[in-house]
């Protein structure tokens, strides 16, 4: 393999790829990034075995080849290198010599027989959509996703096609978050668990204006397909919990408030509620809603302006909780429902009914 | 007491005195800030009882008085504040209560007399120098200093005032930075050493254009006054090593280098340097340095084009500190000055002789 490339395209092409490469991996190789060469490009993949990317970027190709280098070297190595005309150049065995103007580095990488095979199938099915939109709404969803690994499926998001309606669903059990999508589509009755980690890396990868996000479904795998990358993963199996049953279908008490004001007074709140349970109380009168916190620290009393439907009620919440749906909620007024203090409460934008998101409310003594 | 103050000077006076708060002191009051209300100021006062910092805003005094409260939650409270007129009024006991808007947030604090005094007493001796450019000169200096406590002197600086010239030198036995200023002054044979600590925070109250700084020395204080704040630090006891035995006079090897070109290449070395000792090898020919590191990830060599004055060398240095070295130098171009390979290098800027920094170089097999 020989090859002349710019730094720029040789800095895309890794850090696509090295977003695929797990710390924790147990084959030594998929600490590498293969890195191919035909035709006029050059083409970076990894693979953590769960999910896969692969990255193509433009070159001049002197000899075609591939070759498998150590991820963690060759990012900081190519964002180190000058803004100049960089040749790669496989040598004896495993060896590798990057040149740049009168300097060269030589590493030592794999054989590229021993990467995996990257999941190279087209879905049956697929959709497309605007590269920004897709990140906004992942932004609302992924929040809500549990770490817990003992429990897959709350790790994961809930992908659902229904009659040109794409819906996202995430929940840990105690919040949940679901985006509804229009979308130009005659697929139905299709549903699948995406990994919450699959889609923070997508979310990091796309964005860029103009462009669309192809998601293609294949056996027990998603594909997402931009315009030089692609991202293969593994779906994650076992059955999403109904959420529908969780969402209450009417409420007692409707406000509408400023989202920032809200936020900022519940930030507050946080910092005194932090050293206890995190526990913040709502008591939802007339014209305002007063926000309260009670710890060994002090005592914390806000009241902000609202326009209230219903009846006066009083709630309480986990501060972190809130925070995260007020900041994933992407509107300057929401609105928050309430059946009762043992009820869910749910945020929604004031336009629109495309999105909302759920918290079970804390009991207090 | 009672006050009302702007949000800004609130964060102003409590971020300022923050930095004085030492996360393991030993008395419970000294993770608080002493505030203080009197004429028409607040005065914000901590100390981790080497260093204390006083810092002085206007603001409204409606009674005056004072109170000790926790200075994690306090810069984190004021932080979060509207920006609205803020009211701060002591009541029962220590409780506090801060007022903004219809909201109120009651803290618990110290009483004051329980908070250690801050040395006010005036130097006997003292100058002045612009806040900007005493900023430049800790930058260039403290890199050097060693954060190893088990001996004291090296963690400090060394500041010598002779003959309208004040002289700024630090080492940790492995490399050395020296800085001298002309300054307007009578005083002569003045010698202390500060601790780095104190100069690393000192360095990020100051930097305002149009500013000085007056550095006074009482009995074993220092103490540093700017427009709004004050910073007192005890010195550090001991001998400070005779650091001008240690820097050659004469050189067998001059070379005149970008800084920037140098820097970089070395920063790409120590990637690979990094897995090992972090040796790199500097080659001085003709026209050229070559730079080099072997390890067992690979080896880079890199090529500099040079102006050489004197005797082609070879040297190995550990790639951080000559990093550290010519991060420092805040010059475009620098002579490196070689007497042997077992010699230390010294950098100097190619404008003046105000400044240089030395390294020893590390023995090679």
């Amino acid at each position: 393999m020989k090859v002349i490339c710019t730094r720029q395209n040789l800095v895309q092409g890794v850090t696509t790829a090295q977003r695929a490469v797990s710390a924790k991996n147990t084959m030594p190789v998929l600490a590498g990034i293969l890195i191919t060469a035909r035709d006029h490009y050059l083409e970076f993949q990894a693979t953590d075995m769960e999910m896969g990317i692969q990255c193509t970027v433009p070159c001049t190709v002197q000899e075609a080849g591939s070759i498998v280098l150590p991820a963690k070297y060759l990012g900081e190595i190519v964002r180190r290198l000058p803004d100049a005309p960089i040749q790669i150049e496989t040598g004896q065995g495993t060896n590798v010599v990057i040149r740049y103007g009168q300097s060269e580095i030589s590493i030592n990488g794999f054989h590229d027989e021993e990467f995996p095979v990257f999941p190279k199938q087209q879905g049956k099915t697929s959709i497309t959509i605007p590269e920004e939109d897709l990140k906004e709404y992942l932004r609302q969803i992924l929040f809500a996703t549990s770490t817990e690994e003992t429990r897959p499926v709350f790790t994961g998001v809930l992908m659902e096609l229904s009659e040109g309606n794409l819906r996202l669903v995430a929940t840990d059990t105690h919040r949940l978050a679901l985006r509804d999508v229009k979308i130009n589509t005659e697929i139905s009755d299709v549903s699948m668990i995406i990994p919450g980690k699959t889609l923070n890396e997508l979310a990091r990868v796309i964005g860029a204006a103009d462009q669309e996000v192809t998601i293609s479904l294949a056996e027990n795998t998603v594909i997402f397909g931009m315009e030089d990358t692609v991202l293969v993963s593994r779906l994650i199996e076992g059955q999403f919990p109904n959420y529908r049953q969780v969402i209450p279908q009417s409420y007692k008490t409707r406000i509408r408030v400023k989202t920032k004001e809200l936020l900022e007074s519940v930030e507050r709140a946080s910092l005194l509620a932090r050293v206890g349970t995190q526990i913040i109380r709502l008591h939802i009168e007339q014209d305002k809603i007063i926000i309260t916190a009670n710890t060994e620290v002090g005592r914390i009393h806000e009241e902000i302006a609202v326009y209230l439907q219903g009846e006066p009620m009083q709630i309480a919440f986990n501060a972190n909780y809130l925070i995260d749906a007020l900041r994933a909620c992407g509107s300057d007024n929401i609105y928050l429902d309430l059946s009762g203090p043992l009820s869910p409460g749910i945020l929604r934008p004031v336009e629109g009914e495309d999105y909302l998101s759920l918290i079970l409310p804390m009991r207090t003594i």
